[in-house]
């Protein structure tokens, strides 16, 4: 039986396992998101890639000593140590820029000078469909580099900016291809019902609908990469009845549904989450009461974007605070995109989830963590720190969770380790003159 | 006569120089804020820690040709270079954590609520009292680290945490030996009137604003280290008048006046500032019309800090529109401090410059450089990019100066060069699984 680990991380202030007591592989909801699971003065233990314990450091140390010549040794230093964040949102895979645009919306322009002006997610997609695998590969695996470097260890990839069925498989597998060559773990979804394109534009919603449906539906099925589908349900998007129409053809295909949900205005998104038994709805800073008690009754979990508020320049953040009460587990995301929310950053939408959503650091961490890995179907490996799991953990250059908010807009990752190997080490970062 | 270089940047979508035609060495105000000398698809060119030259790319590449063997090369691959920052504004060296007192604000508390459970200002000078010149000095190191990562090479650091003699002079020194062993130059400021100390409390805000006068400022003086003076003049802290009192015995010493001026309420901060002709007042989240027009005639630098309205949640930040239409050159700084803003992240005081306080991005940028590197009194050598400047800059992972706000809360840092060396290479960070 192995008793020294490969592996040990020393000296850490605290280790937010986000694993209390019960069944680890479900979001944490209620209070129960609340209890991070906190242990101080603690220690990991990792063989083989797996935590062999995790626990106070005089008991780790007492079972697992480290073994000279075999044991690595981080020492934390007084840090904290978090799961790798997951990224449950994100529109990973997209080319060009749409850097006018922002200039633009700081000038005052709205959303339809912005279209006006060739802007908007349809420049997002000429630039797509202009971009081949190889190119969109390269994007991809750039981003996941920067994702690591800010603690991402997992995400979810949408597609959407093809919105025709090549550009569509394209992208899923420059997503796939990207995450093959990186420590960054990623899960796809297909969003074909992101837009209606430009060729759709005479027919209609109701036409490009049946497109994705009949058209792209099957073809991204055959690929067998993408694990979910997503439909942009608002007003002046698609409505519910369409949203629903494609959701329950992803689901015939085995692509289980999640909903981009009032995200401006109450559109029945959440309800409708709740309906088809979604694994997750997302945005919802305009989601009514009714749709926060449907989700609840559900099990719908509520992946929430402040950073797209941040950048939108909006004070009308999700009511984080109503969905904890009521029963919701919330999970935290970036939305990274284009237009809305270029970041890449968990450790700042955690501080904007903190300070202008009013979640406990706490809270904030386990949405960032192990209700974001559920919100993707990753509750089984990812998002928690406990025996038998993945060694995949950051260490943050913060001295307790609770100022983990305050060094608003830093990136605190010192190290990150995924599945027991170091692949981030700032330590080593700067030259002394 | 020197034509290699020793060190070549190629491939830069933009440089950022600073430095449109005119004095080089004085802050830009008015309009001309918004001229950051943008050089398209731009190369530098490297001698002996000087800048050569810096210009479009086949210019340099003809006048500067790269020597193999000799001369290194940088790609920036079609990043954006721009001046390191300069933080004109720190509170670097303190002991202790007021992670206790973040967590109740996040709760709600108010500023009294967190004086009665021993929080505030004065828990940090417990804490710094209590720490030795080593221990003070290898905290301020960590955090020139830190500042280096997210591309600051040239700060200011304040005292004021201590509050007496011995430990006003040795927060100076820790500064001064962390500056010595980093690459980050720092530059001083005593500011003895930060608070009034426990021992004071019976005798009062005007005994202590005398001693600081009368028996710790002549201490500061004769270590030598010290180039500016601070006071925080605000309804309830200190009167104008006191104020005043330490400024002018400041400069009887040969301290540079800068001025806590007008962060919560008009205090006659800001003209104060002008009367006894500062270098720069600071904060003016509540400065009014007259004190901004008397700044601009005197030619006081504001330096404003949206990093702490953002941490206190509050909207309140300061009218960068009103100071620069008024005349007023505009820096920017983090306020590194422990209680209402511990973040380091100049990239991210620019989100905030543009999207809460809507300055331009190239106005942003010559904020957190040219006109900062002017407000410490190093307007002759940072803080631009011309020929026979220093070569210290920052790789930006940013396509175009309009994107850089909205990579909100990520550190865009890809490498950093001091005075021709590379102190900082983000690419070598991941290592692929």
């Amino acid at each position: 039986m192995k008793t020294h680990p490969d592996l040990l991380v020393l000296g850490a202030e605290q280790i937010v396992t986000c694993a209390p007591p019960g069944d680890l592989d479900r979001p944490l909801a209620g209070k129960a998101q609340g209890d991070a699971g906190v242990i101080e003065r603690a220690a990991v233990a990792v063989a083989d890639g797996l935590i062999l314990a995790v626990g106070p450091a005089d008991e780790v140390m007492r079972d697992y000593p480290p073994l000279e010549g075999h044991t690595r040794v981080i020492h934390a230093d007084g840090r904290i140590v978090v799961p790798g964040f997951v990224d449950a949102h994100t529109h990973l895979v997209y080319a060009g820029s749409r850097h006018r645009e922002h200039a633009m919306r700081l000038a005052g322009a709205k959303y339809l000078d912005i279209l006006a002006a060739g802007g908007g997610i349809l420049s997002t997609v000429r630039a797509t469909r202009a971009a081949s695998l190889e190119e969109l590969t390269e994007i991809a695996r750039r981003r996941l580099d920067l994702m690591l470097l800010h603690g991402t260890t997992a995400a979810e990839a949408k597609s959407g900016y093809g919105l025709d069925i090549d550009t569509e498989l394209r992208q899923i597998q420059a997503a796939f291809n990207a995450s093959s060559a990186s420590p960054v773990q990623v899960v796809s979804t297909f969003m074909g019902a992101h837009a209606v394109p430009p060729e759709f534009r005479a027919e209609g919603a109701e036409a490009y609908i049946d497109y994705v449906c009949e058209e792209v539906l099957p073809h991204i099925a055959a690929q067998g990469i993408a694990r979910f589908c997503d439909v942009f349900c608002e007003k002046g998007v698609f409505t519910v009845d369409q949203s629903r129409q494609v959701l329950l053809a992803g689901r015939r295909r085995g692509l289980i549904p999640k909903v981009h949900a009032d995200e401006l205005a109450p559109s029945g998104g959440a309800e409708l989450a709740a309906e088809v038994e979604a694994i997750s709805a997302e945005h919802l800073a305009a989601a009514s009461p009714e749709g926060i008690d449907a989700m609840a009754r559900a099990g719908v979990i509520a992946v929430l974007l402040p950073a797209t508020m941040f950048t939108l320049m909006s004070d009308a953040y999700a009511d984080a605070r109503a969905m904890i009460a009521g029963g919701v587990p919330v999970a935290l995301a970036t939305d990274f995109n284009p237009g809305t929310s270029p970041t890449l950053s968990m450790p700042f939408v955690i501080t904007l989830a903190c300070l202008q959503m009013k979640m406990t650091p706490a809270e904030a961490i386990v949405a960032a963590t192990r209700n974001a890995a559920c919100a993707i179907g990753l509750g089984s490996t990812a998002g928690v720190l406990a025996p038998g799991r993945p060694a995949t953990f950051a260490v943050l250059d913060v001295e307790h969770v609770d100022a983990l908010p305050f060094y608003v807009g830093m990136n605190p990752v010192k190290q990150v380790v995924v599945r027991g190997e170091l692949v981030v080490d700032a330590g080593a970062l700067v030259r002394r003159m």
